[in-house]
């Protein structure tokens, strides 16, 4: 099997290009493809070189996300036909709207609004990691808990980079476990509180690599911790999450989506 | 003018189909749409609510990316036909390639080695966040560098979390900027330091929400700290990139792409 060059030409990011090439290509299953991102294509220079970049590689892919007409006759002039995402999509809105589309450059990540409110999301999931500075978890859109090692920072991290919302993450201890009950201070905030889990083998591998050998990271200590954990979220009707098989887009998504 | 809504049905995250119709629906500028996303729609009951959800209100587009035929002929017996990335693309796709697409629900986030390589990192930028463990400094793929606020810590955990780097970075502080030298800690490591920066006005805008009327947070303090800054960057051959009307997304690409 010959391993392919899927080049994705952005006159942006490169983002939503990338995303719809790997989607594309996981269903061609038997292509080994490798992805080389070609992003800021955003003169008619840049288009011919990287036309001439991919007409130089034997049996390349292309797709891209380019808006600018003179772009998109950069890279055909230069021999390369691309397998155009707007080119694909665009006509079909156009026909549905009655109405043409105004090239735009498609920039949809450049309001200023959005990018502040995103780095104060991120500013505050930080602040009020694990369990830091409860005195503002009333502010947080989202809680989440878990047991150490659960996923909760990067979940946190991932809904404010990517959504803009204002997560918290609070751990629960050995010691909380051993009380049953949840800590005082969440119990105001019930109706914000979501709950990650994972599987005890998942979760004792992941604290090996940190704590190798400790009892911390036995898989007797996660899956008890684990256990009195899921009661806790019973008890108090906490939605959970099991993350195991998930990727933090998932974890992300589902938390987001849910009621 | 009509508020119009667009949904975004998925069979996964949705990560994909709502950048490309943020995308497309850039290019209708008349348009105001606002979006509701409809992701996980992976059964013929949940697409069937999906597309009475649809049907049920007044002048909605819907984009999808439906991989399995039978979620589509629930969309399409619900009245609904979408927009679908993956039935305009694909069979340009299989076309070029002689070879017909298998599919397999589009899920290229589930890979378990991609996850741990991405919380990894994201667990080591959290590290050496803030010139923390500056001992670990050689680990680092990127380190970011730069003055207070200009962005450092967002940038750092977006690429980490989207493309799996290991990203460090290190305050410049008022004494170092009198110091007239990079921090030596850093001076082994200059082909990997990228520097980030701002225009005064916006720098001196996101201190005073932190520290209203300091002097921290003055436009001359934020200028001169900028200046001083610059001149290092330049006496080093650092790499600067000015993110002042720029989104994460474009700043973390960017850095990503530069040689």
């Amino acid at each position: 099997m010959t391993k392919r060059i899927a080049y994705c030409v952005s006159d942006h990011t490169g983002v939503t290009v990338e995303a719809v090439t790997k989607s594309v290509l996981a269903q061609f299953p038997a292509l080994e493809c490798s992805l080389i991102a070609l992003p800021f294509i955003d003169s008619p220079e840049k288009a011919r070189e990287a036309a001439a970049r991919i007409a130089a590689t034997p049996g390349a892919l292309a797709f891209s996300t380019l808006t600018d007409p003179a772009l998109r006759a950069a890279l055909r002039e230069g021999g390369v036909l691309p397998f155009d995402v707007f080119d694909l999509v665009v006509p079909a809105v156009e026909a549905a709207l009655g109405q043409p589309a105004t090239p735009s450059g498609g920039h949809t990540h450049g309001m200023t609004g959005d990018y502040e409110s995103r780095m104060d999301a991120v500013n505050f999931s930080l602040a009020l990691d694990d369990g830091l500075q409860p005195q503002r978890l009333d502010q947080a859109d989202l809680i989440l808990i878990g047991v150490s090692r659960v996923g909760k920072t990067p979940t946190a991290l991932y809904l404010a980079l990517q959504y803009g919302l204002r997560v918290a993450n609070y751990p629960l201890t050995p010691d909380d476990l051993e009380r049953g009950s949840l800590p005082d201070v969440l119990l105001t905030h019930l109706p914000r509180l979501r709950a990650l889990t994972l599987s005890g083998e998942r979760l004792a591998a992941i604290r090996q690599v940190r704590y190798p050998d400790s009892r911390y990271a036995s898989l007797a200590q996660c899956r008890e911790e684990l256990v009195a954990a899921a009661r806790l979220f019973q008890q108090h009707a906490v939605p959970v999450l099991d993350a195991t098989r998930m990727s933090v887009e998932e974890i992300a998504a589902r938390l987001r989506s849910r009621p």
